[in-house]
């Protein structure tokens, strides 16, 4: 399908489908630790892309990768790549070129460089059916609220690196740690939703705060019942008040949050049966002036700091 | 052809045609300085991409920006989008998504940011008819060797700078930075050129530089004829030393650099004058074994270090 690889361009042959395309840059000491290892990196860095075409219902098909390295280090650069790769071999996705920048180890042909961080820029490529195409703004009153796996781990991971969980038993923080450095990208999940799923969002930035780009997309508001919220045993070992700040508003989790017509929830279920991936019911549809509310398991609405929630990137 | 912006990803409808792809990514104190006008980043940023989608001979249709902003600052934005939009305009190519990074104001979500520089990744897509695809692997024995507009101009915009020319009438010295700010896609040549060239590549690291990946793809040699290099007013007024260090190695020109079976000639020149942009002819292929040589006037050849130009970043 790909062509011309190491040219200006890369080629790509889409057919009759329509072409699904995301970019993501990851900067050192913004989205990630100068210190982590290279092959977990190399697996992230491609496995939020992938993430966005889970929820936009695309196979993944190709990714240009630009990276710009502060230092020349030829270890690193194949450990990143060895967990690039191994994502994208499970993927079936293809490197169709990119753009290499190493600091110029001599000022004479261009200005003296700055000391800029390890910078990644991946766009990754997928296409689907014409007719399966999945937006925010598909959404609609009555649908349930769905989501994949589980949420909180990912930013627990960072509170306990912070030290704000108290003392965590090790395989717990080590669960934490996994689910921050691993991502899975829910990509088969995302083709099985198509034509079941109304809208889809993968968690990136928080629960709330990806729930609500759906519901401003679909002029809807929703109803999110805490219960019902996923945590693994490891979240659920920490304190209330943490779960919810991790699981309602904590990002880097890459779990996919999509709506149904309430009479598909059969086939949901088998969608997720089918690919392995457990999901959950954790809300429905409201009009739009209801806003966005949690309730706990007696109806009574969490704290006003939970709701008015906003991504602390944008 | 586009839908879907603002969601995970953008979807395009590529119908029967192959789509190019294409990544550049430009950080601050590295590929442009720090104090540069915003107007004309955003014109260059996007300006890069083009070109690359020039060289294979693609129609520009959409493209993706990912921004790390170090400071918020509003008014700079507003430029760097006038500059792209309006070079976007010019050539119907939309802007599909992307993602934008601020540095957070507060710690308290994620660790400390590092003070990193002002970094644009642009991924441009265009596409083409499948017959018309364009590699730097078709240069073929005899083929004439061409060059879109002048070359040098850039360089010497830098060296200008860097105090390396000498005294530099203020005319001159303006024509040469407007040349490194303000590159023109051939976007409309590179159209024009399908079906007639037989391989292409942007000058954007220099033309021996760039040649090369020509010759090394393609399997073959080239002799260049310095004097048919095309040099503006401006960089014919320097020393024929520094002429040849701009022309021959230095980069940012943007220029085609392509070959043409020699039975072409007259449709390259037609393609040039249908699209307004002056071609020359400086040279032609050879076989392999024969390698890059650049003669000058009475067919000497030029000293070993141009021939030995290698692209500094890589």
């Amino acid at each position: 399908m790909c062509e011309g690889v190491g040219d200006d361009c890369a080629l790509l042959d889409c057919g009759e489908r329509l072409l699904a395309i995301t970019t993501d840059l990851l900067l050192e000491g913004r989205h990630f630790l100068p210190g982590v290892d290279p092959v977990s990196l190399g697996h992230k860095a491609l496995a939020v892309n992938l993430s966005d075409l889970a929820a936009a219902g695309a196979t993944p098909r190709a990714f240009q990768l630009a990276l710009a390295l502060p230092r020349a280090d030829e270890g690193w650069l194949q450990a990143f790549c060895r967990g690039m790769y191994a994502l994208a071999d499970a993927h079936g996705c293809v490197l169709a070129g990119g753009d290499t920048t190493r600091v110029p180890q001599s000022a004479g042909e261009r200005s003296a460089p700055l000391d800029g961080p390890l910078t990644i820029c991946i766009t990754a490529l997928g296409d689907l059916p014409r007719q399966a195409a999945r937006k925010r703004s598909g959404a609609r009153l009555g649908d349930d609220l769905w989501v994949s796996g589980t949420l909180g781990d990912a930013r627990a991971a960072l509170a306990c690196r912070n030290d704000e969980l108290g003392p965590v038993p090790a395989h717990h923080a080590e669960a934490f740690v996994a689910k921050l450095d691993w991502p899975q990208p829910r990509v088969e999940l995302g083709v099985a939703l198509r034509g079941i799923a109304s809208a889809a969002i993968d968690v990136s930035d928080g629960l709330l705060g990806d729930l609500g780009h759906i519901l401003k997309r679909s002029r809807v508001g929703a109803v999110v019942e805490w219960e019902g919220v996923p945590r693994s045993p490891a979240l659920r070992s920490v304190s209330t008040e943490q779960q919810q700040r991790c699981a309602l508003a904590g990002g880097d989790d890459y779990e996919l949050l999509f709506t149904a017509a309430a009479d598909r929830r059969a086939e949901v279920e088998a969608a997720a049966a089918a690919t392995g991936v457990a999901v959950a019911r954790i809300g429905s549809i409201v009009e739009a002036g209801d806003g966005l509310r949690v309730r706990d398991e007696c109806g009574v609405e969490l704290a006003r700091h939970w709701r008015a929630f906003d991504h602390f990137a944008d």
